[in-house]
């Protein structure tokens, strides 16, 4: 297997994770990356930061440029390379050169597929493709944001969808000095959290200056040259200088249609623990495959770097003939939106009821830090429950400075089905300047476990 | 049991979380609790940063005080009261009214023991109780330390011990303008961290100013008058304006002497999990009871806060008829200097050596927040897992801002016996503000997964 060629479609983080694993392992493979873009490696979690010019320069998001790969690794990474096919029988992908604008064929010994995903675009919708309407994910679609503010001066933006991305953004483009409008259909901010929870940061999102429409969706758009000049609601009409769609993200998988791979949910492509697909010698990892939820143990879709990274590993490991497996993932997620933070993780209410699930829950606001030290923020804690075994569901967890990575302990505690009466009973960490003497997750189990 | 009389000695965290916990299961209970201060419930882990003034009053770390027991709970608190002795055959305890200068003997149908620790004192040493020498315990000591710097100016301290006491007093002794020289017996401060993370927290004390003499040992004082003048070790004499003890903290418990209650570790009261001493009716919470270590499964005495309100609280529920259970603790403490922070969970090098147990560790530099993220601070996570089975056995964490609370994934994890390659696989929560992609203590433990 050793002269064999891995062939991998897609640079970021799960392919160049699974490419890096596989050359420490095996340093005579013949690695070969297929990347569309011109980069590799980059934080794409960090383009709001660099539009918001927090991060300096788009570079710093860079982990690993293709140069490093290819001289430092040994790995032959071709960036603007689009891959169009797959050919599972005779075991080749059909490859365009954006450069050239000639296609070829590329055969493998073993394919790994890490396109990851794409933001969801209206593409219905006459102008979603204008000049100042961008998605967000990849670090040319970043590069494309900033220009655009640098260059336009645009003074208010829309934000279709009010998810993490989109309230990322919002941050970005308040600190930017736009004003920003956010339209959003659901009936609150952030679906993945429950309706109490999103409420806050509804209050939050609003007192931070922006205009928040939930139960609004998008009709069409005014358009005037290449620009859109107005967003149209169900209900009004919002004049602006720029869109930023923050609807949600969907996998790259188009291309694989007729491959054989198979695909699940919203059509990330199903794996198995080693991330093989169906088919023998193809695995895939990252935002373009599914990830098995450990609350449900139901197949979801999740589309964040954690995942990616971890499930590139694991691909690699797997291809390099190694004993590794990816047990699945709880649904963690954080967020910083200005001074709050947002973390949730395991069930919501609303799933934990199209499952026939009986909880309990309970929400309790204390302080990050002894009450009496400086600085202790507000932090809002629910949990939900099993309602007769105690099991942990779910977690959430609102606040301010300190608040988010709380919901570390809820994530491993939910992956080891702890129950409310274990996450009382942890020794977990207390000085004035960190905690309260309970902490407040713990302050939320106490409370949680008289209704159990 | 609803009209028998429940008499409670001390009137800090353990003590009146176990009243407190009584009342609200038995409202008509007669609860008394003798407590030798004028305070109750207060916050003894705040007394350095009172004395830094970061916290301006001692009033802010008062929880409850005696009159909204009295008047709120109906709980008979009876300040300057000190207990003298335990008479366990005709249920009654000898009590100094230290106001009225009058003993009493007090019947109880249940008992409950919960008189803290003490700070180690050198009282072989002439001049230990001189006017300017302080141990840091109760909030009384506090306050007297407030008034003497307020009063005396004092411009050098000499702090001795380097446990975390000792470094918090240093950080507060540094905000409050003095010169400060910590003397420490140890080869290296906090010796409840192994030697080589033990020595990044000395270059750091150093690097704050701190003059930091290790393996040095106080012999005698120096005295004029009423106070210590100098500070004298085996290599040198050290003027000074105050003395700080800073050595550690033994249990209360020398006046159950001939009780026929049975002490452990350090003279810390042996309990069971429902803090019931050996004898009948009689139980005992908080830092004078000794603590199962959940990963050595040795008993050992551990004086925090943490520890105090759990088994308060447990030992309430027990006495008020309840199921309740303390399962000890795994030895979860965090500190922080200046702009340091320090955490640590489980076992040292040394204990495994001790018992026997084959281990490997690592320890990783990385960074609080994605490398690219304003302010994203180093951190050094240490971890500690048994040779074969890769069972986490210890982690200990040292770092700037964000760093400290990150123990409490470890915590968790070594209380449920998870292994190096389940904190791989946690799903920890990542955003580019919050957290490098995998969290330090993952990467961590991905260096130290090679060595298993």
């Amino acid at each position: 297997m050793g002269n064999s060629t891995l062939v991998i479609i897609g640079g970021d983080a799960a392919g160049m994770s699974a490419a890096s694993k596989v050359r420490r392992e095996q340093s005579d493979r013949e690695i070969i990356v297929f990347e569309k873009s011109n980069y590799t490696s980059y934080s794409a979690c960090g383009i709001p930061y660099f539009i918001s010019e927090t991060v300096k320069s788009a570079d710093e998001l860079v982990v690993r440029s293709p140069e490093i790969f290819r001289n430092k690794f040994n790995i032959d990474v071709r960036t603007m390379h689009l891959v169009k096919s797959v050919d599972t029988t005779a075991k080749r992908i059909k490859v365009l050169d954006k450069i050239k604008n000639e296609e070829f064929w590329q055969p493998y010994d073993q394919l790994l597929i890490a396109t990851g995903g794409k933001p969801y675009c209206p593409s219905n919708i006459h102008g979603h493709n204008a000049a100042n309407a961008f998605g967000v994910s990849t670090l040319k679609s970043g590069i494309n944001i900033e220009n655009f503010i640098e260059e336009k001066k645009p003074k208010k933006a829309v934000i279709i969808g009010a998810g993490y991305i989109g309230l990322e953004m919002a941050e970005a483009l308040l600190i930017r000095g736009l004003k920003v409008t956010m339209i959003n259909r659901a009936k609150q901010v952030m679906t993945t959290l429950d309706p109490d929870m999103g409420e806050l940061i509804s209050v939050a999102v609003r007192n931070l200056g922006v205009k928040l429409y939930c139960e609004e969706e998008l009709k069409s758009f005014e358009i005037k040259g290449s620009l859109i000049t107005a967003v149209v609601t169900d209900k009004q009409e919002i004049a602006t200088d720029m869109v930023v769609f923050g609807m949600g993200t969907t996998p790259n998988t188009e291309f694989l249609k007729d491959s054989g791979i198979e695909l699940g949910v919203r059509n990330a492509i199903r794996v198995n623990s080693q991330m093989q697909t169906n088919i023998k010698d193809v695995w895939a990892a990252g935002d373009c495959t599914e990830t098995l939820n450990l609350v449900s143990h139901k197949h979801i879709h999740i589309a964040l770097g954690t995942v990616a990274n971890k499930t590139g590993l694991v691909a690699g490991a797997s291809i390099a003939g190694e004993k590794a497996a990816f047990p699945g993932a709880v649904g963690t997620a954080v967020c910083k939106i200005c001074s709050y933070e947002v973390a949730r993780t395991g069930l919501l209410e609303k799933e934990l009821k199209e499952l026939g699930i009986d909880y309990v829950t309970t929400s309790t606001k204390s302080k990050t830090r002894a009450h009496y030290y400086p600085n202790a923020k507000d932090i809002t804690v629910k949990l939900i429950a099993e309602k007769n075994s105690g099991r942990l569901l779910g977690g959430q967890i609102i606040g301010e400075e300190g608040a988010a990575k709380r919901i570390d302990v809820l994530a491993t505690a939910l992956t080891h089905n702890l129950t409310i009466q274990n996450i009382i009973d942890l020794d977990l960490s207390y000085a004035p300047p960190f905690s309260p003497v309970w902490d407040p997750v713990q302050t939320a189990a106490r409370k949680l476990l008289k209704d159990i």
